[in-house]
């Protein structure tokens, strides 16, 4: 495959300059927080659509706000492949964080020098993903894949706002939002580009990470009652400190995830009452995060965790609680695409990774409705929603040798 | 020693009910509260002396606001011996704390039946103890003690009032404190009764307990600080969780306090940042409270848990912050008082169990004035600073008879 004659570099340094363009729309001075069609939406669908007229695109906003730019293919009956990732934000978050997925694939079309492929190109600059506005993530890309509930309409922000109302402010009509869903008999496949938001590229040392599927999360509450007493008069052995008990528990926890290869398991949040340096606690709450590539895995994982927390609360005299707020199953990505991108991968140079991705992603949505790819590019430091968030020009420049390779390849097959 | 003709069981009731009468006055309605100079004091006041007088008693307050109660010995040139508690309370407090020490007291007295000592006895109902209105505990017995600095009087309560305007809103004189105390060349001793407020001598099934002294207390800060990040994306080997560092120490301070005779260690309080189900936490707050009837003995143990907090924070890459914030030693019993008491128990009957007090009571005050001894009670359910706390009849008939056995026993030896 020769890509010779592309200026990938200057591809890539463009890519990265746009998401600085698009970082500065924001509803908050001085940080980026771009969230669910707010008014700096706009803004970044009026130079978006700038960008993909340059390349000879035709460019239209869905229903519920995604922007989708065409890229005629050979024939106006040819299938389509589609681009993209989302445009939204958390609250003072970097530029790359899903902006990276659009201007890479601005920046490959930008590569095909005007060349047309067997298939149309699709770039979809997806509206929500990052579930801030509403509380429920992935809006775009359900609206896309037509996995759109109506009564996520009626989902209120913390204004009051619903999202009825919000598309409705933002010029859009709600009851068309079925038309935006693809046919999936015209779709053969999806491709993303995301940063990794986390540490494991760059303490390998690679560019790009092939992943595989998205894990499966169980998120759950966790609490430990004994009995509180005063610190100074309650001597050890007559204690039930509801603290101790989490403390042993954590500690497994923690044991038991490193002994299975690809579990993570996090308390990030506790809260012990009556909460004084002078009071034992007699109550302790916590959260429990678990997840895995394997649904099976993560699901024994919990249970076996249930079951230790079970057998401390009961050597202690302490009373368990628990209860699951939300169970997410794993999402493979798909085998045969990935085993295209990881040719490329391997084509362009680059050291193959297979690895899993620890957070959802629009392309575990998109699997829904056509066979989907992720690729991850590393992420200096692991640093992610957050505004240091960077991405090295070489890792863009890695990323798009790759989807160009993938491009061709994927007409070749064609 | 012949104490046929008394009905203890008469006065413990009597001792237990004026309890309750007295826990009528409060700051609050429906619940027990009355700090340092409250309002409800003077009601305290009236009611107490109205007892005393009943008792033949002279009554008076000295300027903190202690009220004491003479009962004259067979001489006007007698030694002093000094019984007594505290009448101020926690917040929502039970009916016990404290007030116990001065109405068993008052039982005694009346169990003499105008019989004449040696000694001259005063029963102190000290004005402080708790330490709730400005924050600094002890201030009644440190006037009595003349251990009461003149800074002191610029505290102030939340209200902004200071020590200062407290005495004088109450109709007293901050000029007269030192006035307040007592010669020690005047004062043959001081006991106190005490709940024990705490679940020991319940679990032993025994009535009383036999302080030999008071235990000494460190209060420190410790801090592990790691690196937040994604619960999803960061795997368990690339974690610098700081609430796993935390509950790794947390199972060690648990274990070295078991292993440690006397010895209690308590986290009460732990604060994980940024507290988010999803994000690793990156730093983790806890109070560490240590105590132990022996000074070297909790200082090495706190050096040992600071040592093992390094240890788990080396080993892990997280960082280690600590500092003391409090430390108080250690203060004994008068042995040969104590002995005394001892043989008073004995001799009526009871198990003569040895223990220390795991928090402060005026007995630790009174001790740089005079000898001092302290009898606890047992504590139903260990219950204290609570509304439910209680007192078991018989026990406080137990108390009586060891108490007037004392006195007799004192007499005798003067």
């Amino acid at each position: 495959m020769n890509l010779s004659g592309v200026d990938f570099a200057q591809l890539a340094q463009e890519a990265l300059k746009r998401c600085q363009v698009l970082s500065c729309f924001s509803e908050e001075p001085g940080r980026l927080t771009r969230t669910f069609l707010s008014p700096p939406m706009r803004e970044v669908h009026r130079t978006l659509a700038g960008w993909m007229e340059e390349l000879g695109m035709a460019v239209r906003v869905d229903a519920l706000g995604n922007l989708i730019g065409h890229y005629p293919g050979h024939s106006p009956n040819a299938p389509l492949f589609l681009l993209g990732s989302h445009v939204d934000t958390v609250r003072d978050a970097g530029a790359y964080d899903g902006a990276l997925g659009v201007t890479l694939a601005l920046a490959l079309i930008g590569g095909l020098g005007g060349k047309r492929l067997p298939f149309a190109l699709e770039v979809i600059a997806f509206s929500e993903e990052e579930g801030v506005r509403f509380g429920v993530p992935f809006l775009g890309s359900k609206a896309v894949t037509g996995q759109f509930e109506p009564d996520l309409l009626r989902l209120k922000d913390a204004q009051g706002q619903t999202v009825a109302e919000a598309i409705r402010a933002f010029g859009l009509e709600p009851a068309h939002i079925p038309q935006a869903a693809y046919n999936p008999a015209q779709v053969k496949g999806f491709l993303e580009f995301h940063i990794e938001q986390g540490p494991v590229l760059e303490a390998l040392g690679y560019p790009l990470g092939l992943v595989e599927g998205i894990v499966g999360q169980s998120r759950l509450e966790v609490a430990f009652r004994g009995q509180a007493g005063h610190a100074g008069t309650t001597p050890m052995h007559l204690r039930k400190d509801a603290l101790a008990g989490a403390a042993e528990w954590m500690v497994l926890v923690e044991r038991e995830a490193r002994d299975e290869p690809g579990l993570v398991a996090t308390v990030g949040l506790i809260t012990a009452l009556p909460g004084a340096a002078n009071v034992i606690p007699g109550e302790v709450r916590m959260s429990l995060d678990v997840r895995h590539p394997y649904d099976e895995v993560r699901s024994l994982a919990v249970a076996n965790l249930v079951t230790r927390a079970q057998q401390v609360a009961q050597r202690r005299g302490l009373e368990l609680g628990y209860r699951t707020l939300h169970e997410q199953p794993a999402v493979p990505c798909d085998p045969k695409l990935s085993e295209m991108l990881a040719l490329s991968v391997q084509a362009q140079g680059y050291p193959v990774h297979r690895m899993v991705s620890g957070a959802g992603h629009d392309a575990m949505i998109m699997s829904a409705l056509c066979p989907s790819a992720l690729l991850f590019l590393r992420s200096p430091g692991g640093l992610s929603h957050h505004p240091e968030e960077s991405v090295w020009p070489q890792d863009a420049e890695a990323a798009l040798r790759v989807g160009l390779d993938f491009l061709h390849r994927l007409a070749a097959e064609a």
